[in-house]
């Protein structure tokens, strides 16, 4: 379990490897997001990007089963409010393996719940060569370890 | 197919329904959201919210559904750059009925692609109280009609 006295603005962590295959991109776009683009090869080609892409949706997933897994550690109990400034920046293909690394953009003390910290991390979602195909700022909530002692 | 030349700010559009099941929430928290609220009925009742919620991503899955059935009608081939600002402001249980209202914020001619818009839209999901779930700005290209007759 992270804690909020544990955290400091610009702590940086790298982790997780997450290959999506083919059959994937088109069982979540069939779901989720049926445009050609995501759920069919051929027209696919036809397409802006040429070649079938996840969806934007299909990657945010993936961040964050790779974000409960190897950062929340299975989750610290508290649903997060919300996410910002979400940008797409280069198509996930078939193949790709994704990877993530958080940075402490913010943090603070909840004045209206003593025992929680807020805390806004900027995100990115890393393919095999380098490139950083997402990025956001995620908003969280952090346990306080010792409401009462805290000096932060 | 909607145009450029069909869309003004204020313009609003209601649609859509899904309803959500436990077993689908418990499935898209096990493949990609893995915090017990998300996946254990038990384990939920002694979660901050009390009972099973379906994930933040599951819901903004879901809008992109109905998004992609209703408003864009299958796509228009253009993968959108990013979303703005989710907040997720209610809890989405089992059972719930989602739906979809989308208010154009603001839309412009493309400076460098003379033959799109770029198009801001304000998303809420709604549930069957009438309670607004989530909320966020998703930013998205549409086709440009006539690229040369263009007065806007």
């Amino acid at each position: 379990m992270r804690y909020f006295e544990d955290i400091q603005i610009g702590d940086e962590q790298s982790f997780g490897k997450y290959s999506i295959t083919e059959e994937e991109i088109i069982d979540f776009g069939k779901k989720f997001d049926p445009q050609p683009f995501h759920t069919d090869k051929e027209k696919a080609k036809t397409s802006a990007i040429g070649t079938l892409i996840a969806s934007g949706w299909h990657t945010c997933a993936i961040f964050m089963r790779l974000f409960v897994d190897e950062y929340l550690d299975g989750g610290n109990g508290m649903p997060s409010p919300g996410v910002d400034n979400i940008s797409w920046l280069k198509p996930v293909k078939p193949g790709d393996t994704l990877s993530v690394r958080v940075t402490v953009s913010s943090i603070r003390r909840s004045k209206s719940k003593p025992n929680r910290g807020i805390i806004k991390n900027f995100c990115e979602v890393i393919n095999q060569n380098h490139e950083t195909v997402l990025t956001m700022y995620t908003n969280g909530f952090v346990p306080v370890k010792n409401p009462v002692n805290i000096t932060k």
